[in-house]
């Protein structure tokens, strides 16, 4: 075998979203792709807001001399200053640029922790439902990955938790607004959390760290702020990204930002900095560098994704579907009527509607939908919902 | 300690050049920065072509609907199109879009070759001098480098290389135009290399891979067309960016290329498509990929690096320095007028010139001196030379 036997296992068991984008792709080409509706995908439709288009345009009339050069590996001071200067006015904590690393997105900035912090078998703990790549990402960096079960309402266990802190653990990652669920942990949950890391580690005489993945945190529908693990544990490393709030994943654009009051926190964000130069990554796009500076108080419509939220909710949730009300992110997570995730999704594909097996996230017994979508996609696979729910009816 | 031990110890032994990045500002802010002449940087002072402003322009002035999503990990299909155009045009070898994966930068490049081909203590060679990251990057997935020595004029040293290749060995990394030495490999180099790769691999029964840093071959200064690995070795992946021929190194735009007749080709490819994702690079830049479909046949002014090289090549070997003519990069590498490498530039450093010692390339002995820079760098960087050297002429 030519290739890492790894990445060919990998490529095996990674591929249950891969498969279905594929069966997807075939089903378009079939019926033609108005008749299918895909849900699995989490590739905002939304274009980027004005602001970010008139920034472009500004850049682009008037460029800095050197504008697509190299610099520091940790990203542009200025940017990084203007992103330290809305953490604090979000957080209240106050962020310096000498905190923040310019990335390649929230998947670039958690790989840039993780090399930073692991050595050879020290743990990282997340919670299913799960972004399943963070598994990976943990493995590039030689460290294990150890999965915790959520409580019936998609936040973390605490009794696991406790439990499962250990002489190795060194991170643990959460994710709120969450993807599969979107759910949105609350500020009473997050200080439990980090009571639970802090009792552990004070008796372990160890730093854990949390990997905050904020990707989501703009995304927010029910209530004023987003609860943020910042304001509730000092050793947080924020990852996120434009991604989602300026509907810019292609563009790959994020940070990471560390507590000022983090432990290390100069080594840490230095290894950071020398992560982002050994992985290759080298420094975030300088174009997009440039743009995200400006547009710190920029956003898509927030509204937009709430209505899509309700249309989609109201109509499931009529049809008798059970869920966990999502208050962020652009997902729902409900219960499939049958055990079997697998089944179900293979029944809705029939209909030429595409979901994700709950499976894929460790979490069987359910599917994930995305709804940033065009109106179009969530209206036209309401029927096949309908049906596949009542064949389950008693 | 909080952060992983491989990584202290990192930042600790890599940070040579680092350190003179360092003493450099310092030495810029005690003097000014018009007096210091910082000879030690590789990021081109040369703004892109034209045709970029120009291009960039147009795509900010009609954008595609959806062009800063998420696309294919591999990057768009039209983009692989030209790209494979051109170097089918090149080399006369049939490339096709399912041969070229986008990256983020050569670096990106590189590390997903190596995700994709190491196993666990598998050896990867290179010869020193040589870009030290190599060594970091192999050793990111779990592979061990191998450097072994280059003849006097810089190229490798096939015996060395014969004597070297193993039931382990999976790969092969060259680069050429070279940083630091700015040699460019002969097609009789080139074909020397294959017939030794190829033997051995034929006698071990295993395919060993040439990675082929392409990176300066634009910029090649005495000849026609720039040799390349890929005429001359069948399971050649070619790393390469813009960053060099069009002036863009902040912006980490490159990708790679399997040569057609390459040994499991499309598993290679897969696991490059594959590594681009759970490496955290997801795909390269949307807006860069973009661009640089259209400027296959655009590039910075060869012509002005010529000169460029020509002002402190003659400069130097007229004063008596002695070094090997630099083809391509914007490199060259002198011998030093004593053994110690790292005293001779710091002799130049008190005069306020700024060069990275040779043992930084494992290569002690010699310093690199880069031309990318304003003429006024250059010319200013001239007398300090002539007194350097003229302390140790007989």
């Amino acid at each position: 075998m030519s290739i890492s036997e790894k990445v060919r296992l990998g490529m095996q068991n990674g591929s249950l979203i891969r498969k279905m984008f594929e069966e997807g792709i075939a089903l378009k080409k079939l019926h033609g792709p108005d008749k299918v509706f895909d849900l699995t995908i989490g590739n905002p439709m939304l274009e980027p807001p004005e602001a970010f288009s008139r920034e472009l345009k500004k850049l682009v009339e008037n460029p800095r001399p050197g504008m697509h050069r190299y610099m520091e590996n940790a990203g542009y001071t200025d940017t990084r200053e203007a992103i330290a200067a809305k953490l604090t006015s979000e957080t209240g904590i106050k962020f310096s640029h000498s905190g923040i690393v310019m990335t390649c997105g929230a998947a670039g900035a958690i790989n840039l922790a993780l090399k930073a912090l692991l050595n050879p078998g020290e743990e990282v703990i997340s919670f299913a439902p799960f972004f399943f790549e963070y598994e990976v990402y943990v493995d590039n960096h030689g460290g294990m990955c150890k999965i915790l079960p959520s409580t019936e309402s998609f936040v973390p266990d605490l009794n696991a938790l406790e439990a499962a802190i250990n002489p190795k653990t060194k991170a643990i990652i959460i994710n709120s607004p969450n993807n599969p669920t979107g759910i949105v942990y609350s500020d009473n949950i997050l200080k439990q959390i980090a009571e639970v890391v802090n009792h552990k580690s004070t008796s372990l005489n160890r730093t854990v760290y949390v990997i905050s993945d904020d990707v989501y945190s703009k995304l927010y529908y029910d209530g004023g702020k987003c609860p943020r693990m910042l304001n509730y544990y000092p050793h947080t490393i924020v990852v996120t990204s434009y991604s989602k709030e300026l509907s810019l994943p292609g563009e790959r654009i994020g940070y990471a930002a560390v507590h000022p009051d983090c432990d290390d926190r100069k080594d840490v964000v230095a290894a950071m900095i020398y992560a982002n130069r050994i992985l290759g990554f080298v420094n975030a796009p300088a174009l997009m560098q440039n743009l995200v500076r400006n547009l710190q108080n920029a956003s898509v419509s927030v509204g937009e994704y709430k209505r899509k939220r309700d249309l989609l909710y109201d109509n499931l949730t009529g049809m008798g579907y059970s869920m966990v009300k999502p208050e962020g992110a652009f997902y729902m997570f409900p219960r499939t009527p049958i055990k079997d995730d697998l089944t179900f999704a293979s029944e809705l594909k029939e209909m030429l509607v595409l979901t994700v097996p709950g499976s894929a996230f460790k979490a069987p017994g359910y599917i994930r939908l995305s709804y940033c979508l065009d109106d179009r996609t969530i209206e036209g696979s309401l029927p096949a919902f309908r049906k596949a729910i009542e064949k389950y009816r008693p």
